[in-house]
Protein backbone atom coordinates (compact mmCIF):
# COMPACT_ATOMS: atom_id res chain seq x y z
CA UNK A 1 0.00 0.00 0.00
CA UNK A 2 1.35 3.36 -1.07
CA UNK A 3 2.02 6.11 1.55
CA UNK A 4 2.16 9.64 0.58
CA UNK A 5 1.45 12.47 2.57
CA UNK A 6 -1.38 14.69 2.27
CA UNK A 7 0.29 18.16 1.37
CA UNK A 8 2.48 15.72 -1.40
CA UNK A 9 -0.82 14.31 -2.84
CA UNK A 10 -1.94 18.05 -2.68
CA UNK A 11 0.89 19.21 -5.03
CA UNK A 12 0.48 16.05 -7.24
CA UNK A 13 -3.18 16.72 -7.93
CA UNK A 14 -2.41 20.86 -8.27
CA UNK A 15 0.07 20.47 -11.22
CA UNK A 16 -2.32 17.99 -12.74
CA UNK A 17 -4.68 20.44 -12.77
CA UNK A 18 -2.88 22.74 -14.04
CA UNK A 19 -1.30 20.47 -16.89
CA UNK A 20 -5.09 20.08 -17.57
CA UNK A 21 -5.74 24.01 -17.40
CA UNK A 22 -2.49 25.33 -18.41
CA UNK A 23 -4.19 29.19 -18.17
CA UNK A 24 -4.59 28.17 -14.32
CA UNK A 25 -1.51 29.47 -12.46
CA UNK A 26 -0.75 28.43 -8.93
CA UNK A 27 -2.01 30.32 -6.18
CA UNK A 28 -5.51 30.42 -8.02
CA UNK A 29 -8.64 29.44 -5.98
CA UNK A 30 -8.10 25.59 -6.11
CA UNK A 31 -12.48 25.26 -5.85
CA UNK A 32 -12.42 26.93 -9.11
CA UNK A 33 -9.45 24.81 -10.51
CA UNK A 34 -11.32 21.92 -10.15
CA UNK A 35 -14.37 23.50 -11.26
CA UNK A 36 -17.22 21.22 -9.46
CA UNK A 37 -20.10 23.76 -7.69
CA UNK A 38 -21.46 22.87 -4.30
CA UNK A 39 -24.52 22.65 -6.21
CA UNK A 40 -23.19 19.82 -8.42
CA UNK A 41 -21.44 18.06 -5.36
CA UNK A 42 -25.07 18.32 -3.88
CA UNK A 43 -26.74 17.19 -6.41
CA UNK A 44 -24.72 13.67 -6.68
CA UNK A 45 -24.36 13.19 -3.34
CA UNK A 46 -27.71 13.13 -2.88
CA UNK A 47 -29.26 10.58 -5.39
CA UNK A 48 -33.12 10.89 -5.41
CA UNK A 49 -33.53 7.51 -6.67
CA UNK A 50 -31.20 4.78 -4.51
CA UNK A 51 -31.56 1.63 -2.64
CA UNK A 52 -29.17 2.31 -0.79
CA UNK A 53 -30.22 2.55 3.13
CA UNK A 54 -30.45 5.98 4.15
CA UNK A 55 -29.15 5.55 8.18
CA UNK A 56 -29.99 9.43 9.27
CA UNK A 57 -33.73 8.74 9.28
CA UNK A 58 -35.87 8.61 12.67
CA UNK A 59 -35.95 5.50 14.80
CA UNK A 60 -37.39 3.96 17.81
CA UNK A 61 -34.32 5.20 19.66
CA UNK A 62 -34.67 8.66 19.25
CA UNK A 63 -34.99 10.59 21.56
CA UNK A 64 -38.24 13.60 21.67
CA UNK A 65 -35.31 16.17 21.34
CA UNK A 66 -33.70 14.52 18.54
CA UNK A 67 -37.12 13.79 17.10
CA UNK A 68 -38.63 17.23 17.09
CA UNK A 69 -35.86 19.09 16.32
CA UNK A 70 -35.34 16.70 12.98
CA UNK A 71 -38.77 17.61 12.13
CA UNK A 72 -38.27 21.30 12.23
CA UNK A 73 -35.04 21.07 10.35
CA UNK A 74 -37.03 19.08 7.64
CA UNK A 75 -39.26 21.68 7.55
CA UNK A 76 -36.90 24.09 6.66
CA UNK A 77 -35.75 21.78 3.40
CA UNK A 78 -39.06 22.69 1.93
CA UNK A 79 -38.78 26.42 1.70
CA UNK A 80 -35.48 27.39 3.25
CA UNK A 81 -32.16 25.65 1.36
CA UNK A 82 -31.36 23.13 3.84
CA UNK A 83 -30.72 20.26 2.64
CA UNK A 84 -31.28 17.02 4.49
CA UNK A 85 -27.82 14.50 3.87
CA UNK A 86 -28.00 11.29 3.28
CA UNK A 87 -25.55 8.79 5.25
CA UNK A 88 -25.08 5.49 3.57
CA UNK A 89 -23.27 2.55 5.37
CA UNK A 90 -19.91 3.37 3.70
CA UNK A 91 -18.14 6.46 1.70
CA UNK A 92 -17.82 3.95 -1.31
CA UNK A 93 -21.52 4.51 -1.60
CA UNK A 94 -21.55 8.34 -1.19
CA UNK A 95 -18.95 8.47 -3.95
CA UNK A 96 -19.34 5.82 -6.12
CA UNK A 97 -17.87 6.59 -9.38
CA UNK A 98 -15.27 9.00 -8.28
CA UNK A 99 -12.31 7.45 -6.62
CA UNK A 100 -9.39 8.98 -4.58
CA UNK A 101 -6.65 11.09 -6.05
CA UNK A 102 -3.33 9.05 -7.73
CA UNK A 103 -1.33 8.13 -5.17
CA UNK A 104 -3.91 6.93 -2.43
CA UNK A 105 -4.64 3.67 -3.32
CA UNK A 106 -8.07 2.15 -1.38
CA UNK A 107 -7.93 -1.81 -0.72
CA UNK A 108 -10.81 -3.25 -2.84
CA UNK A 109 -11.94 -6.62 -1.47
CA UNK A 110 -15.26 -7.30 -0.27
CA UNK A 111 -14.37 -6.40 3.03
CA UNK A 112 -17.66 -5.21 4.88
CA UNK A 113 -16.71 -1.62 5.01
CA UNK A 114 -18.45 0.67 7.24
CA UNK A 115 -17.56 4.42 7.74
CA UNK A 116 -16.47 4.65 11.46
CA UNK A 117 -19.81 6.65 12.69
CA UNK A 118 -21.98 3.81 11.35
CA UNK A 119 -20.42 1.03 12.79
CA UNK A 120 -22.39 -0.20 15.06
CA UNK A 121 -25.86 -1.47 13.39
CA UNK A 122 -28.20 -1.46 16.33
CA UNK A 123 -30.46 1.04 16.80
CA UNK A 124 -29.90 3.58 19.22
CA UNK A 125 -26.71 1.68 20.57
CA UNK A 126 -24.25 3.79 19.11
CA UNK A 127 -24.78 6.57 16.47
CA UNK A 128 -27.65 8.17 16.08
CA UNK A 129 -27.15 11.68 13.84
CA UNK A 130 -28.46 13.09 11.04
CA UNK A 131 -26.60 16.45 9.43
CA UNK A 132 -28.19 18.99 7.47
CA UNK A 133 -26.62 21.41 5.08
CA UNK A 134 -26.92 24.92 3.41
CA UNK A 135 -25.29 25.26 0.65
CA UNK A 136 -25.19 28.70 0.31
CA UNK A 137 -24.41 30.04 3.43
CA UNK A 138 -21.81 26.86 3.96
CA UNK A 139 -22.73 25.79 6.92
CA UNK A 140 -24.17 22.57 8.94
CA UNK A 141 -26.31 20.81 11.97
CA UNK A 142 -25.88 18.08 13.14
CA UNK A 143 -28.23 15.78 15.47
CA UNK A 144 -25.90 13.47 17.36
CA UNK A 145 -27.39 11.22 20.04
CA UNK A 146 -24.58 9.06 21.60
CA UNK A 147 -25.73 5.43 22.29
CA UNK A 148 -23.98 3.33 25.45
CA UNK A 149 -21.91 1.91 22.88
CA UNK A 150 -19.93 5.66 22.43
CA UNK A 151 -19.40 5.61 26.65
CA UNK A 152 -16.56 7.17 28.23
CA UNK A 153 -16.84 8.24 32.26
CA UNK A 154 -19.74 6.37 33.00
CA UNK A 155 -23.03 7.19 32.04
CA UNK A 156 -21.17 10.43 29.51
CA UNK A 157 -20.08 10.01 26.04
CA UNK A 158 -16.45 9.17 24.92
CA UNK A 159 -14.45 12.71 24.00
CA UNK A 160 -13.40 10.54 21.07
CA UNK A 161 -17.09 9.42 20.00
CA UNK A 162 -17.67 13.61 19.68
CA UNK A 163 -14.13 14.38 18.18
CA UNK A 164 -15.05 11.68 15.84
CA UNK A 165 -18.54 13.24 15.20
CA UNK A 166 -17.38 16.64 14.77
CA UNK A 167 -14.56 15.08 12.32
CA UNK A 168 -17.66 13.78 10.22
CA UNK A 169 -19.67 16.39 9.97
CA UNK A 170 -16.66 18.73 8.87
CA UNK A 171 -15.85 16.25 6.53
CA UNK A 172 -19.26 16.31 4.37
CA UNK A 173 -19.73 19.98 5.17
CA UNK A 174 -15.95 20.45 3.45
CA UNK A 175 -16.48 17.93 0.79
CA UNK A 176 -19.87 19.68 -0.32
CA UNK A 177 -18.86 23.23 0.27
CA UNK A 178 -15.44 22.82 -1.31
CA UNK A 179 -14.27 19.66 -2.08
CA UNK A 180 -12.56 19.45 1.07
CA UNK A 181 -11.33 15.56 1.08
CA UNK A 182 -9.12 15.35 4.13
CA UNK A 183 -8.73 16.48 7.53
CA UNK A 184 -5.55 18.38 8.06
CA UNK A 185 -5.99 19.71 11.81
CA UNK A 186 -8.70 18.96 14.44
CA UNK A 187 -8.79 21.31 17.63
CA UNK A 188 -11.29 20.90 20.36
CA UNK A 189 -11.90 22.45 23.48
CA UNK A 190 -14.36 20.52 25.96
CA UNK A 191 -16.30 22.57 28.24
CA UNK A 192 -19.02 19.55 29.25
CA UNK A 193 -19.84 15.79 29.14
CA UNK A 194 -22.65 14.99 27.41
CA UNK A 195 -24.65 12.34 28.80
CA UNK A 196 -25.36 9.22 26.95
CA UNK A 197 -29.27 9.10 25.02
CA UNK A 198 -29.37 13.06 25.47
CA UNK A 199 -29.26 15.54 22.06
CA UNK A 200 -26.37 17.51 20.99
CA UNK A 201 -26.83 19.99 18.58
CA UNK A 202 -23.56 20.87 16.16
CA UNK A 203 -23.35 23.98 14.40
CA UNK A 204 -20.56 23.97 11.75
CA UNK A 205 -19.51 26.96 9.65
CA UNK A 206 -17.30 27.30 6.90
CA UNK A 207 -15.13 30.06 7.97
CA UNK A 208 -12.97 30.68 5.06
CA UNK A 209 -11.84 28.71 2.37
CA UNK A 210 -8.02 29.90 1.37
CA UNK A 211 -4.77 28.40 -0.26
CA UNK A 212 -6.85 25.08 -1.07
CA UNK A 213 -8.12 24.76 2.39
CA UNK A 214 -10.91 24.68 4.53
CA UNK A 215 -11.16 26.88 7.48
CA UNK A 216 -14.37 25.74 9.82
CA UNK A 217 -15.00 25.76 13.31
CA UNK A 218 -18.31 24.18 15.56
CA UNK A 219 -19.81 24.65 18.42
CA UNK A 220 -22.06 21.52 19.96
CA UNK A 221 -24.38 22.41 23.09
CA UNK A 222 -27.66 21.10 24.01
CA UNK A 223 -30.76 22.52 22.40
CA UNK A 224 -31.51 25.04 24.63
CA UNK A 225 -27.70 26.13 24.51
CA UNK A 226 -27.69 26.50 28.07
CA UNK A 227 -25.00 23.81 27.71
CA UNK A 228 -21.77 24.12 25.84
CA UNK A 229 -20.43 20.67 25.40
CA UNK A 230 -16.71 21.59 23.48
CA UNK A 231 -15.78 24.22 20.57
CA UNK A 232 -13.75 23.17 18.08
CA UNK A 233 -12.23 24.32 14.59
CA UNK A 234 -11.05 21.83 11.56
CA UNK A 235 -8.82 22.83 8.13
CA UNK A 236 -9.65 20.15 5.76
CA UNK A 237 -7.69 20.21 2.47
CA UNK A 238 -9.41 20.44 -0.94
CA UNK A 239 -8.32 18.05 -3.76
CA UNK A 240 -10.40 16.55 -6.43
CA UNK A 241 -11.99 12.84 -6.50
CA UNK A 242 -11.25 11.69 -10.04
CA UNK A 243 -14.58 9.93 -12.57
CA UNK A 244 -13.52 5.97 -11.84
CA UNK A 245 -12.98 4.54 -15.24
CA UNK A 246 -16.37 2.88 -16.69
CA UNK A 247 -16.59 -0.56 -16.01
CA UNK A 248 -18.58 -1.28 -19.43
CA UNK A 249 -16.27 -2.10 -22.48
CA UNK B 1 -29.09 14.66 35.09
CA UNK B 2 -27.20 17.44 36.61
CA UNK B 3 -24.80 19.48 34.05
CA UNK B 4 -22.02 20.88 35.09
CA UNK B 5 -19.05 22.30 33.48
CA UNK B 6 -15.31 20.47 33.86
CA UNK B 7 -13.66 24.03 35.79
CA UNK B 8 -15.98 24.46 38.43
CA UNK B 9 -16.32 20.65 39.55
CA UNK B 10 -12.58 20.76 39.78
CA UNK B 11 -13.62 23.98 41.93
CA UNK B 12 -15.76 22.25 44.07
CA UNK B 13 -13.02 18.91 44.47
CA UNK B 14 -10.92 20.83 44.70
CA UNK B 15 -12.23 22.91 47.48
CA UNK B 16 -13.62 19.66 49.45
CA UNK B 17 -9.89 18.78 49.18
CA UNK B 18 -9.22 21.63 50.86
CA UNK B 19 -11.79 21.03 53.55
CA UNK B 20 -10.68 17.61 54.35
CA UNK B 21 -6.62 19.22 54.64
CA UNK B 22 -6.93 22.26 55.83
CA UNK B 23 -2.94 22.37 55.46
CA UNK B 24 -3.19 22.52 51.78
CA UNK B 25 -2.97 25.76 50.01
CA UNK B 26 -4.35 26.30 47.06
CA UNK B 27 -1.87 26.32 44.71
CA UNK B 28 -0.45 23.19 46.20
CA UNK B 29 0.40 20.53 43.59
CA UNK B 30 -2.89 19.21 43.05
CA UNK B 31 -1.73 14.90 42.78
CA UNK B 32 -0.22 15.28 46.08
CA UNK B 33 -3.60 16.65 47.80
CA UNK B 34 -5.26 13.79 46.38
CA UNK B 35 -2.68 11.24 47.77
CA UNK B 36 -2.53 8.70 45.39
CA UNK B 37 0.70 7.48 43.42
CA UNK B 38 0.93 6.24 40.15
CA UNK B 39 1.99 2.61 42.00
CA UNK B 40 -1.49 2.59 43.74
CA UNK B 41 -3.31 4.04 41.41
CA UNK B 42 -1.70 0.83 38.64
CA UNK B 43 -2.57 -1.82 41.27
CA UNK B 44 -5.43 -0.69 41.35
CA UNK B 45 -6.31 -0.50 37.81
CA UNK B 46 -4.67 -3.89 36.89
CA UNK B 47 -6.18 -6.49 39.33
CA UNK B 48 -4.45 -9.79 39.13
CA UNK B 49 -7.13 -11.78 39.96
CA UNK B 50 -10.33 -10.75 37.69
CA UNK B 51 -13.34 -12.79 35.82
CA UNK B 52 -13.48 -9.74 33.65
CA UNK B 53 -12.34 -10.05 29.79
CA UNK B 54 -9.18 -8.50 28.89
CA UNK B 55 -10.07 -7.07 24.93
CA UNK B 56 -6.19 -6.25 24.81
CA UNK B 57 -4.77 -9.76 23.76
CA UNK B 58 -4.02 -10.87 20.72
CA UNK B 59 -6.57 -12.45 18.66
CA UNK B 60 -6.48 -14.04 15.14
CA UNK B 61 -7.08 -10.44 13.46
CA UNK B 62 -3.87 -8.90 14.69
CA UNK B 63 -1.43 -8.39 11.85
CA UNK B 64 2.11 -9.93 12.19
CA UNK B 65 3.59 -6.54 12.96
CA UNK B 66 1.28 -6.00 15.53
CA UNK B 67 1.49 -9.47 17.26
CA UNK B 68 5.40 -9.06 17.47
CA UNK B 69 5.81 -5.65 18.48
CA UNK B 70 2.98 -6.73 21.21
CA UNK B 71 5.51 -9.48 22.34
CA UNK B 72 8.47 -7.35 22.35
CA UNK B 73 6.71 -4.64 24.90
CA UNK B 74 5.59 -8.10 27.09
CA UNK B 75 9.26 -8.73 27.36
CA UNK B 76 9.73 -5.53 28.53
CA UNK B 77 7.23 -5.37 31.64
CA UNK B 78 9.37 -8.24 33.01
CA UNK B 79 12.45 -5.88 33.16
CA UNK B 80 11.83 -2.71 32.48
CA UNK B 81 8.42 -1.34 34.42
CA UNK B 82 6.92 -1.21 31.40
CA UNK B 83 3.01 -2.12 32.29
CA UNK B 84 0.15 -3.64 29.76
CA UNK B 85 -2.98 -2.36 30.71
CA UNK B 86 -6.27 -4.61 30.86
CA UNK B 87 -8.76 -3.08 28.40
CA UNK B 88 -12.28 -3.79 30.01
CA UNK B 89 -15.37 -3.57 27.65
CA UNK B 90 -16.53 -0.41 30.04
CA UNK B 91 -14.83 1.97 32.50
CA UNK B 92 -17.09 1.47 35.00
CA UNK B 93 -15.59 -2.26 35.36
CA UNK B 94 -11.64 0.20 35.68
CA UNK B 95 -13.38 1.75 38.08
CA UNK B 96 -15.35 -0.65 39.98
CA UNK B 97 -15.90 1.36 44.22
CA UNK B 98 -14.98 4.48 43.03
CA UNK B 99 -17.31 6.93 41.31
CA UNK B 100 -17.16 10.19 39.81
CA UNK B 101 -16.70 13.31 41.88
CA UNK B 102 -20.11 14.87 43.44
CA UNK B 103 -22.06 16.82 40.65
CA UNK B 104 -21.32 14.58 37.68
CA UNK B 105 -24.11 11.71 38.23
CA UNK B 106 -23.76 9.16 35.90
CA UNK B 107 -26.58 7.00 34.79
CA UNK B 108 -26.74 3.82 36.56
CA UNK B 109 -29.50 1.22 34.72
CA UNK B 110 -29.02 -1.91 33.40
CA UNK B 111 -27.85 -1.97 29.74
CA UNK B 112 -25.13 -2.69 27.92
CA UNK B 113 -22.53 0.12 28.77
CA UNK B 114 -19.42 0.06 26.29
CA UNK B 115 -16.11 2.24 26.73
CA UNK B 116 -16.41 3.78 23.23
CA UNK B 117 -13.14 2.26 21.83
CA UNK B 118 -14.55 -1.29 22.85
CA UNK B 119 -17.84 -0.48 20.92
CA UNK B 120 -17.36 -3.03 17.91
CA UNK B 121 -16.83 -6.84 19.43
CA UNK B 122 -16.25 -8.74 16.30
CA UNK B 123 -12.20 -9.73 16.42
CA UNK B 124 -10.53 -7.45 13.93
CA UNK B 125 -13.40 -5.67 12.35
CA UNK B 126 -13.31 -2.49 14.90
CA UNK B 127 -10.77 -1.50 17.24
CA UNK B 128 -8.04 -3.83 18.57
CA UNK B 129 -5.42 -2.65 20.30
CA UNK B 130 -2.93 -2.82 24.20
CA UNK B 131 -1.55 -0.15 25.50
CA UNK B 132 1.64 -0.53 27.68
CA UNK B 133 2.17 2.05 30.48
CA UNK B 134 5.51 3.17 31.89
CA UNK B 135 4.93 4.67 35.27
CA UNK B 136 8.21 6.54 36.10
CA UNK B 137 8.91 8.00 32.96
CA UNK B 138 4.83 8.25 32.79
CA UNK B 139 4.70 7.47 28.97
CA UNK B 140 2.70 5.15 27.17
CA UNK B 141 2.66 2.63 23.72
CA UNK B 142 -0.27 2.00 21.99
CA UNK B 143 -0.33 -0.30 19.33
CA UNK B 144 -3.77 -0.11 17.21
CA UNK B 145 -4.91 -1.91 14.39
CA UNK B 146 -8.02 -0.16 12.98
CA UNK B 147 -10.32 -2.69 11.12
CA UNK B 148 -12.96 -1.84 8.14
CA UNK B 149 -15.57 -0.69 10.54
CA UNK B 150 -13.48 2.46 11.43
CA UNK B 151 -13.28 3.35 7.79
CA UNK B 152 -13.01 7.07 6.53
CA UNK B 153 -12.36 7.48 3.22
CA UNK B 154 -12.26 4.15 1.75
CA UNK B 155 -9.42 1.87 2.45
CA UNK B 156 -7.79 4.19 5.51
CA UNK B 157 -8.69 4.46 9.44
CA UNK B 158 -11.56 7.49 9.89
CA UNK B 159 -9.39 10.34 11.32
CA UNK B 160 -12.34 10.49 14.07
CA UNK B 161 -11.52 6.83 14.82
CA UNK B 162 -7.62 7.83 15.38
CA UNK B 163 -8.50 11.09 17.20
CA UNK B 164 -10.78 8.45 19.84
CA UNK B 165 -7.86 6.32 19.79
CA UNK B 166 -5.67 9.55 21.12
CA UNK B 167 -7.86 10.68 23.72
CA UNK B 168 -8.63 7.24 25.50
CA UNK B 169 -4.40 6.35 25.68
CA UNK B 170 -4.37 9.80 26.48
CA UNK B 171 -7.19 9.53 28.88
CA UNK B 172 -5.85 6.21 30.35
CA UNK B 173 -2.52 7.66 30.56
CA UNK B 174 -3.58 10.71 32.68
CA UNK B 175 -5.64 9.11 34.60
CA UNK B 176 -2.57 6.44 35.77
CA UNK B 177 -0.09 9.31 35.78
CA UNK B 178 -1.57 12.31 37.89
CA UNK B 179 -5.56 10.98 38.27
CA UNK B 180 -6.49 12.58 34.62
CA UNK B 181 -9.87 12.73 34.67
CA UNK B 182 -11.65 14.81 31.87
CA UNK B 183 -9.83 15.62 28.97
CA UNK B 184 -10.01 19.62 28.50
CA UNK B 185 -8.37 20.11 25.09
CA UNK B 186 -7.17 17.54 22.42
CA UNK B 187 -5.28 18.92 19.60
CA UNK B 188 -4.43 16.80 16.34
CA UNK B 189 -2.66 17.38 12.98
CA UNK B 190 -3.17 14.79 10.41
CA UNK B 191 -0.16 13.79 8.23
CA UNK B 192 -0.79 10.29 6.83
CA UNK B 193 -4.11 8.00 5.92
CA UNK B 194 -3.81 4.80 7.87
CA UNK B 195 -4.24 1.90 5.68
CA UNK B 196 -6.97 -0.09 7.43
CA UNK B 197 -5.68 -2.84 8.53
CA UNK B 198 -2.03 -1.95 9.28
CA UNK B 199 -0.56 -1.13 12.28
CA UNK B 200 -0.05 2.38 13.84
CA UNK B 201 1.90 2.68 17.04
CA UNK B 202 1.01 6.00 19.40
CA UNK B 203 4.05 7.04 21.73
CA UNK B 204 2.23 9.23 24.35
CA UNK B 205 4.23 11.46 26.80
CA UNK B 206 3.35 13.12 29.84
CA UNK B 207 5.30 16.33 29.47
CA UNK B 208 3.99 18.59 32.57
CA UNK B 209 1.69 18.46 35.17
CA UNK B 210 0.89 21.70 36.16
CA UNK B 211 -2.54 24.25 37.86
CA UNK B 212 -4.40 20.70 38.21
CA UNK B 213 -4.14 19.56 33.89
CA UNK B 214 -1.82 17.09 32.59
CA UNK B 215 -0.25 18.37 29.06
CA UNK B 216 0.56 15.35 27.09
CA UNK B 217 1.68 14.92 24.00
CA UNK B 218 1.53 12.09 21.22
CA UNK B 219 2.87 11.07 18.01
CA UNK B 220 1.75 8.05 16.03
CA UNK B 221 3.27 6.38 13.31
CA UNK B 222 4.68 3.19 11.62
CA UNK B 223 6.35 0.69 13.07
CA UNK B 224 9.27 1.50 11.24
CA UNK B 225 8.86 5.28 11.78
CA UNK B 226 9.11 6.03 8.34
CA UNK B 227 5.56 7.35 7.82
CA UNK B 228 4.14 9.87 10.51
CA UNK B 229 0.39 9.47 10.44
CA UNK B 230 -0.57 12.25 13.04
CA UNK B 231 0.75 14.49 16.09
CA UNK B 232 -1.41 15.98 18.49
CA UNK B 233 -1.61 17.34 22.43
CA UNK B 234 -3.90 16.54 24.73
CA UNK B 235 -4.73 18.52 28.15
CA UNK B 236 -6.28 16.63 30.72
CA UNK B 237 -8.22 17.82 33.71
CA UNK B 238 -6.69 16.19 37.58
CA UNK B 239 -10.19 15.09 39.61
CA UNK B 240 -10.05 12.75 42.53
CA UNK B 241 -12.69 9.41 41.81
CA UNK B 242 -14.92 9.23 45.20
CA UNK B 243 -14.92 5.75 47.02
CA UNK B 244 -18.18 4.12 46.74
CA UNK B 245 -20.15 3.80 49.89
CA UNK B 246 -20.04 -0.10 50.09
CA UNK B 247 -23.54 -1.59 49.44
CA UNK B 248 -22.89 -4.42 52.16
CA UNK B 249 -24.58 -3.10 54.70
Amino acid sequence: MMRIGFQRVARLVHHKALQRNPHLLPGLHQASAFGSSTDSLVARFCPENTDLKDYALPNASWNPDMLSLYQEFLEKTKSDRWIKLPSFKSNREHIQGLKLPSGLVAASDKQDWRIFTRCIQLEGQGYEYVIFFHPSEKKSVCLFQPGPYLEGAPGFAHGGSLAAMMDETFSKTAYLAGEGLFTLSLNIRFKNLIPVGSLAVLDIQVEKIEDQKLYMSCIAQSRDKQTVYAKSSGVFLQLQLEEEPSQQQ
